[in-house]
């Protein structure tokens, strides 16, 4: 494939940055990489493990003269990694990053980014349950979609060596505004993130409501029962539910229109079908449920890797 | 482990009731099994994959002479099937089940069951996402819990024979009140389920919504795009609401109260936590997502069988 960028600058070497480096290391994509982290510990495990060919403390120092620069970071320390970087980026640059919505983070990068910089924002649809450096692997994004999200007036150039680059590492591209990428994730990943961490807590309340109240044992659930039997069903939400806690909080605060949104719509529905249970509706009920179903094909015949390279983002 | 039982008669054979009777020949449990169902072709392939003895299309010709019923048929049924037996029960034959509910189920049976005949309602925690004769294997029990919910005057006698036929079956017996098992499944699967099968539907409507108004595709999700990004969370949401319709609408119907009481309880926090969202109060959404993490890792270290295994009931 040869060298795409001469100087990369990773922003936050944890799993999805790591990953990259990798990816761009296995396949001679990158000059030299340059990865930038807050922590000490970070810093001297990703040189170790050399996915990169040098590393600093200093986000600004670690900017200069690159080509391409990489957002790796929670969505809540954008505004101020671009407040840091916009003085030391080089003409011509690329911003991207790899977070999980798009409207917002646009608007914190543009705040700050100077003219004849580029901005071409995406979000790889890869992950799993782990993060820090030593979690990341070259395979991750192989044959995963990765949505890129220019503005209308983005620069065409930018995009196609931000796609050849995603391309190159393995992934299928896809591009779509800011503001649809916020819809879909929404219902296919952030809602679904909120149901499943609400019913955790919920099951979990249930338990502590019994050690408060020194209550008559048989009347409520008991938490080793909740473990016990979560087989029926509550375990595939306590999978999800046990996602990174300061990755989704900033999620849902950073796309909070889009989860309202669909938030609203599935309260509806399931207002809904509490009320087709309470009136012993069972038709309504038995009509809801072959629809579904029809989904569940359509995505048992979709390919893709393993489930459980699916968990998160 | 020698015979428990002379004579069994299974009452739906389908993937439970299916499998209990291949385990009960793998352990040589039963001296004979007689299987009642409707269907011919049903009957015709159990009889062909050899796990009955015989078969019956007239649950009360079945029944007689038996030491051993099991109701294996979807919850709605068991009122008729109650009334259809009691009048061919032998004196000091047990009635058993395998529903997903039990104090409705223990209502339904006693408002038909003659004097002398015991009933110890039970629930296999096993299943898979197959249905019918065909779908069953003698190990689907292996290993698994099952609790077994006799009423406070129930004969001790039978509840210690159904108690050693799971035993020798190869599953964990769990004795409680029909009330608390009940409780603990509503929010173990029941309300696991009607949320996985709220989710879907309202995914497939936002579909829906496109193709009925043509309207700005940009602005409305794809089904192709719910399907194409599934795995960012809402794919674990699927292989829920995959599950069988009229086996599912049976048992919110049958399980009413207690599903309603931990759907409120879901609704309440589910609504905290969208205020959070709108308001935007990180520290709480980020409490409340640490808090799950724990729940999800005692789930993990819970020893169980493969997850694919662990898909219904």
């Amino acid at each position: 494939m040869g060298v795409l960028f001469d100087r990369v600058c990773l922003i936050g070497l944890g799993l999805i940055g790591s990953s990259m480096a990798r990816a761009m290391k296995r396949g001679g994509l990158a000059g030299h990489i340059v990865g930038a982290a807050r922590s000490a510990d970070t810093r001297e495990k990703s040189l170790e493990l050399g996915f990169v060919d040098s590393v600093s403390d200093n986000m600004a120092e670690a900017v200069e003269g690159a080509d391409l620069i990489v957002i790796c970071t929670p969505l809540g320390a954008y505004k101020a990694v671009a407040k840091a970087i916009a003085p030391a980026l080089k003409k011509g640059a690329i911003i991207t990053d790899v977070g999980s919505c798009k409207s917002q983070v646009i608007a914190d990068i543009n705040a700050h980014r100077p003219d004849g910089v580029h901005l071409i924002a995406g979000h790889p649809i890869a992950g799993t349950e782990n993060s820090g450096p030593e979690a990341g692997f070259a395979e991750l994004f192989d044959g995963r979609y990765v949505i890129l999200t220019p503005e209308a007036k983005a620069d065409k150039g930018a995009l196609k060596k931000v796609e050849a680059l995603w391309k190159a590492i393995g992934s299928q591209v896809e591009v779509m505004s800011p503001e649809h990428h916020d819809r879909v994730l929404a219902i296919t990943s952030h809602l679904p993130h909120l149901i499943a961490y609400t019913i955790v807590g919920t099951a979990s309340d249930l338990e502590n409501q019994l050690h408060r109240e020194n209550a008559d044992a048989d009347d409520l659930v008991k938490t080793n029962e909740v473990i016990r039997y979560s087989g029926s069903g509550f375990r595939d939400f306590t999978r999800i539910a046990g996602s990174d806690p300061t990755m989704w909080r900033d999620v849902f605060l950073t796309n909070r229109e889009a989860t309202l949104e669909m938030l609203g719509r599935f309260q509806e529905d399931l207002v809904a079908l509490q009320r087709a249970i309470r009136w012993g509706e069972g038709e309504k009920l038995h009509d809801w449920f072959t629809r579904t179903r029809e989904i569940r094909r359509s995505v048992v015949n979709q390919p893709s890797r393993s489930p459980d390279a699916d968990l998160t983002e």
